[in-house]
């Protein structure tokens, strides 16, 4: 009896995203449907509710529960169910008030591209081939004026209603290899905002947009501004941040970013 | 007009093997199909027929056509059609003497164990999963005996009338976080050998087999002597050596091995 805080990653490759949704297969209904038969029918809160094929490393679950479970109990029989596309990496009790999506206070993202001329059938379903060799110190200059606290509108997919003010605490890319990957950070992020931001960075590094004008498009508060968003399948929930277990910025992170 | 090589990988989870076979899905036969347009029906050679599941890095494979093919068309050309399971990271022409298989002086393989209790989403498809922890002392000690010339038939399918005496250039295992990863590199490998060189490394680790018994095994001569063989999934082909290019040991495998 009491509140259960899981850690969580999947590959989104084959769900139709995190949240449940009738008669198709997402990573919430396979958690709750294998969670059920050792806590009985709960409902659980996330962190993140990711997009279909987006993934995640570090996402956080949460639930209430009547029954006395060892939360090592819940871990196996999670694993023993959804495995291998959805694996509990801990499991613990938490306190009755924490709430995976209401307690957190920051989300840290991950979007990898592969940029080489030929395919790589390892990453296939975790980053978005970009064939064209793409220029770092212009992506990073298209990303870098989204640091701070902004109105993301132009980046967000609109919700009637809801605030479109976020706090990013940094955004960065480094090429390693052939890939180049963004990380990002914020309070929270709207409903497309990271795959909005790599498509800009992304158009930025190819010369198709110069990042001069990124302080416009996100003056615009419009989502017209930017064209499209990246493909989800680049995109990676890595780690969420709660009370006392704050975000680590990666070393490779500018301070300044 | 010549003979072309190239250098392939290949996620092999969705085929039936790399050998062509009538009605399955086969490495072979969509590269195959993906050639003949540019190149005109042909008939590939390649260093290393793998098993169903198995995956590659740096598979070589040859063909002769009477068509005159930029390689780089060649290259583009298939990357386009076979993308992203199957992807060609080079294509040159070579000496009309040269065959993938025949050519060839020596293969080096990787195995990867995932170690840890819960699984991974992102190594399902390229890792064996073993949830007990494994003793990687006595997994080496297991694979020493094994390195020099040696009859390998406890270690190989039987294949009538055809020899199973292979020279084991190393065999070494790390630990590499979470993971558990063997390099092997042999002149040659007959069927299964490295799937069933793991699957003794893996029952020593495990505490199953003594590793002082491993020269008994291989004296025996006979496929009963080895308890099945590892699953397929876990195998990358890494490399292939032609005469001036040969294998390069990684620097973390023992000298001794």
């Amino acid at each position: 009896m009491g509140t259960y805080r899981l850690l969580v990653a999947y590959d989104g490759s084959g769900f139709h995203g995190y949240a449940s949704q009738r008669d198709v297969r997402t990573v919430q209904g396979t958690l709750e449907a294998a969670l059920g038969p050792v806590t009985g029918m709960v409902e659980t809160s996330v962190a993140g509710r990711t997009d279909a094929g987006v993934h995640a490393t570090g996402q956080v679950v949460s639930f209430a529960t009547d029954r006395d479970v060892d939360p090592a109990v819940v871990q196996r029989a999670v694993n023993a169910r959804t495995g291998p596309e959805i694996a509990v990496l801990a499991a613990e009790r938490a306190d009755d008030e924490f709430h995976a999506r209401f307690s957190a206070t920051g989300r840290q993202y991950r979007y990898v591209v592969l940029n080489r001329e030929a395919p790589d059938p390892f990453l296939a379903q975790t980053a978005w081939h970009v064939g064209t060799a793409l220029d770092l110190d212009a992506m990073n200059a298209a990303v870098a004026p989204l640091v701070g606290e902004h109105d993301f509108a132009s980046f967000c997919r609109k919700a009637e209603g809801r605030s479109t003010v976020r706090a990013v605490r940094w955004a960065w890319w480094r090429r390693h290899a052939d890939r180049v990957e963004l990380s990002v950070a914020a309070t929270s992020f709207c409903h497309q905002m990271v795959r909005s931001i790599v498509a800009v960075a992304v158009d930025a590094g190819r010369g198709r947009l110069d990042p001069e004008d990124v302080p416009e498009i996100l003056a615009a508060r419009d989502r017209s501004a930017v064209r499209g968003a990246a493909p989800p399948h680049g995109l990676t929930l890595v780690a969420v941040a709660y009370p006392g277990s704050p975000l680590v910025r990666p070393d490779w992170v500018a301070a300044t970013s």
